[in-house]
């Protein structure tokens, strides 16, 4: 790619995402493609469920994609021959047996790049739940134990973590633990626990702090941990995992690619023992992911409030509970990610946010 | 929006897009909501089939959406309140009973809009066959014949000229009969006959010419008829109407601001009779358009043809018809429109094709 128009592309990419549909708004494939394509890479979206919105609005209408389809639409894929997919991103699954199939397709990928080391690489976000309570079908849980070893890496939140680990974080210490034994349990090369919020896990960091912990394993099994501290904003929004996981796949690629022929073409991108946590591709990617999404959540922040003071809420003739309600999907749709008019801080983030060593 | 980065988006619009999902390529939806994302329109697509790649193909797996299905997603939208759409597009529907469908979506979102002339506009692609042929259910066609008179755009190809004013095209004057029926017969305001072979109607045009022939109507149902000649590229690409609709949508709405929000306030977008065909919004956009899908396919043409010598064409074991229907999968897969990493020529195109007037 020569021309200056494209300088902000990343490396050329073929992601296969496998994740939601939602027609209005952006969460899972919905945010994940748009965010990849975005920044230069070629997305085949494999749909897990085709919904009119996300759930945050507390009602939807649409379906789910059987496990049944989803194979069937990757041997659509196969038969073709359309299988040159760099990455793999996988989001939501809809039951155990989709979890399942998305773990065969997986492996499927990895048999076809043997030989090629690093040429293949999958993302795994394991959605079951978050803030102590599962979202899914208690046994979409074992799914994941048994597929997510194929994967290179996960990006799993706090509850995730203590899901996948068996360990109850409580303390920074018991979150290092967890990480260590990830890393060991599931043989996961790199690992991103999203969302921490230190000053519940006895930390000194100050409340308005998020932080988001971060390690690529060394050969002996040891994790090279590293931290990024943004300022949480004061408003929820859907998808930002999503985006979280969608600039990842753009960005560590780059960051893959920058440091040279021999990482790319090492199994799992694992840097060598002497690269230090904040050195690690995964670490420079991070400190990307986070100032873009800082950037396009403060322009949300901003929309939000013109669209909620210049939309009506006053409704008449509804009771106290309806109109509790339609002042809830006033303030859900408000609050939608606005991406599209701030692709800019997609594609050129200014880096304000570092990565740091993560010492407990 | 003030900030140069953002220079390049087309007025903010928002998008209700009811087409196919490809996994792989693209096609439908796949291609139009990327287009109208990369210039900055938000887009809400409700799926019509979700399926592995294009039919292009000639094999293909995955699900039609049920016109049940369509119509259950846009109650989700409208219960959550999620249709403040300013454009409805509407491509291939899978069954006489889904083109039902979408007349009645339609047909909401005019009710939604009564009162506010111009604040709603349809844009619809007539999606029933090509060459001569009919690729959908016979039922199809009384399906759209009865719910065309709703739309403010239509973007028929030359057979589905003729299907839909009962004219056989043999003759640049019956072309003209034709769209003057189609204004008339089903008062639509505005259509584009798309890809039309003036050569092959007695015409003196060269050969390796296509033509595109719009017309925006007069308050006395004449038509005001515009062509803009391109040169045929010595290539298939599948999803080009797809993407021909898509930019059309952006640059069209971005041609109506620019004529001043008298236009934006009229019904349909109807320009002042004095206003001459090369003048017309329709006839700038049409512009634009081309403009940007000559240069993406040029792109794609290059691409193909650099896949095509890279890729291994010698399939061992295979008898002279499976080597043949590998090498047509080969071919098709190479002959994806290249868009991502060509988002410059959508965004800022060169105008290089002037629309003229028409006359037979």
């Amino acid at each position: 790619m020569s021309s200056s128009e494209e300088r902000d592309d990343v490396p050329e990419t073929k992601v296969l995402a496998i994740a939601s549909h939602v027609c209005y708004g952006f969460v899972g494939n919905t945010m994940a493609t748009y965010v990849m394509q975005s920044l230069g890479c070629e997305v085949a979206a494999i749909n897990t469920v085709h919904f009119s919105n996300h759930t945050g609005y507390r009602q939807v209408k649409g379906t789910k994609t059987s496990a049944e389809e989803i194979r069937n639409l990757y041997e659509g894929l196969t038969q073709s021959y359309l299988t040159d997919f760099d990455v793999l991103l996988s989001g939501y699954a809809p039951s155990a047996a989709a979890v399942e199939v998305v773990g065969d397709i997986a492996q499927d990928l990895i048999r076809r790049a043997e030989g090629k080391p690093g040429s293949f690489f999958w993302v795994l976000d394991p959605v079951m739940g978050d803030l102590g309570r599962l979202y899914v079908a208690e046994d979409v849980v074992p799914a994941y134990k048994k597929i997510i070893h194929h994967a290179d890496l996960i990006l799993p939140n706090q509850f995730e973590a203590e899901t996948l680990s068996g360990i109850k974080i409580s303390t920074t210490s018991d979150l290092t633990k967890a990480i260590t034994l990830i890393h060991k349990i599931y043989s996961i090369p790199h690992l991103i626990v999203t969302s921490v919020q230190l000053s519940n896990l006895g930390s000194t960091a100050p409340s308005g702090m998020m932080t988001i912990i971060g390690s690529t394993v060394r050969s002996d099994g040891s994790p090279r941990l590293f931290r990024v501290d943004i300022s949480a904003l004061e408003c929820n929004f859907n998808g930002t995992g999503d985006m979280f996981a969608a600039l990842t796949v753009a960005r560590l690629r780059e960051a893959v690619f920058a440091a040279g022929p021999s990482l790319r073409n090492t199994k799992s991108w694992i840097s060598p023992d002497d690269v230090s946590p904040t050195e690690l591709p995964l670490a420079k990617s991070t400190e990307k992911v986070l100032s873009s999404m800082h950037a396009v959540l403060l322009k949300t922040m901003e929309a939000r409030k013109a669209e909620l003071a210049a939309t009506d809420n006053t409704f008449v003739e509804l009771t106290d509970e309806q109109q509790q309600f339609r002042e809830h999907l006033r303030r859900t749709k408000a609050s939608e990610v606005r991406l599209i008019r701030n692709v800019r801080f997609l594609r050129n983030p200014i880096v304000t946010f570092k990565a740091q060593e993560w010492t407990e």
